[in-house]
């Protein structure tokens, strides 16, 4: 039984982006899209991420299979409770959130059980610093990983929500995505590493730069990529990232902290045998990267 | 009068990419090659970057009319005092050297005389994370600034090095360079920001990394191109860094200790509103860069 309605709630980058990349696999059904900006639905019809668009996401919720959730983690948590009174069991939730512990809580009591909608939480490790359907890409997943953070809940869900389920997997495997199981605890703490702090980090020194250098000519004149690309994701909204920030905030403090007291120690040995080490540490964990996709 | 004979003392990554340089703009005359490393000379002999090489840098140097120091800072501090005595008027040094101020004190009373070579200091603001001959690349300039940090005693060049100082100042425009003039000491300051501090952030990042995951399977199949991306200097070597860091540590301390202020002020407000001000100085700061060179 091939999925034949999935609704978009939020069709901005990464909603928008699914929506190409299952036409570009080949997903012939039906894709309804709801976002608050009704140029950003605009846009992702014009573009083909989705076939109608509708002012009212709950209604195209009830009458989609899977209705995909992909606005800020905050607008994910809003919509869980908003959507799990009126869907039902044969139906399906999933979501894109970057922090899962507090979606996959939400969620709790409210979905996976006899008579209620499936939720399955999954996370797609791909973005852009520029959001908006605008930026959107139907290859964006491609060589990426598609994380979904399962609980004891969502295992038990109904078995028509666990067939669509088991499609929607596919679908990402699809996309080109390594598809990946965790528990959503250790999701929070990997994504804070990888993910979150290397956001936040690119802020803080884009910020500092902001400051530093009121009038930028020469500042920018004289730098190249290095300066380029440590700053690159300081054009990341806030919207979004405001969200990572209150649901992951202990793990994401604790990373950011730990960062800060790496650079005080590099700062303080920078005439020291200790900076050969830090440099042969850098230099063992970049060994270890898989090659750049593409 | 076209330079017919170049030196470059040091053939890895920069040396060799500015023989490719030469090459590829229509340069026709000898450049000989000298490098502390026999393999890199002989990948740079192979690669066309030089075509002649040599283990006595002393001679190619009084046989050259421009030479070219493309070593780390230590390595060009040295090279600057040994050949000193041995130029003369009608000649003339130049580097590649990524902090400024110490080498140009260091050619001071030794160089720009009536009697003794010209020295014009350089540093092309581009590089890659790999090092030596074989990542060379005769397009690595395209697009790059390429700063010059000339001083009282430099402008006052005897005036046959001067016009081989003139025609150095138009290669690299031809290498695709955009040619800068700086201050020694604003120099250092501004590399400070752009260039060394990405560098040993990468660095501290990548280190801390390697240390919070002694096995990496589950952290690199997570890890997207923001981990990619911000660790990317992580491999950089540290025999080129360590040199920065010994003859620009004061500037370099004070932009790493900014960036831990910074870090430690965003991490306090994760939850306030500061948060958004944070995040509205990075995109101010982004939306001034320039467009990507390619």
């Amino acid at each position: 039984m091939p999925i034949e309605r999935i609704a978009i709630l939020g069709t901005g980058l990464i909603g928008a982006s699914v929506g190409l990349a299952l036409r570009a696999n080949g997903y012939t059904g039906q894709i309804t899209g709801w976002d608050p900006n009704p140029a950003e639905q605009a846009t992702a019809l014009q573009s083909g991420a989705i076939d109608t668009l509708t002012d009212d996401g709950i209604s195209a919720a009830k009458a989609s299979q899977i209705t995909l959730l992909a606005g800020p983690v905050f607008t994910i948590l809003e919509w869980l409770d908003k959507l799990a009174p009126v869907l039902q069991s044969g139906q399906l939730v999933t979501d894109v959130g970057s922090v899962k512990n507090a979606i996959c809580k939400q969620a709790s009591g409210k979905y996976n059980l006899v008579h209620t909608a499936g939720f399955l939480p999954g996370h797609p490790m791909a973005g852009k610093e520029v959001s908006g359907a605008a930026n959107a890409d139907g290859t964006l997943f491609n060589g990426a990983a598609w994380l979904f953070t399962e609980t004891p809940e969502s295992r038990s869900m109904h078995k028509a929500s666990r067939a669509l389920a088991e499609e929607w997997r596919e679908w990402t495997a699809k996309f080109g995505c390594r598809v990946l199981d965790l528990d959503p605890e250790r999701h929070d703490v990997l994504c804070a590493w990888v993910s979150h702090l290397p956001q936040y980090l690119s802020t803080a020194l884009s910020a500092l730069l902001e400051d530093e250098f009121p009038a930028k000519d020469e500042m920018l004149a004289v730098g190249g990529r290095a300066l380029r690309e440590m700053t690159r994701l300081g054009a990341s909204p806030y919207s979004m990232w405001r969200d990572v920030a209150h649901t992951n905030t202990e793990a994401v403090a604790a990373t950011i902290h730990a960062l800060e007291q790496r650079l005080a120690h590099l700062r303080e040995n920078l005439k020291t045998p200790e900076l050969r080490d830090e440099f042969e540490r850098a230099n063992q964990f970049r060994a270890q990267m898989p090659p750049r996709k593409q």
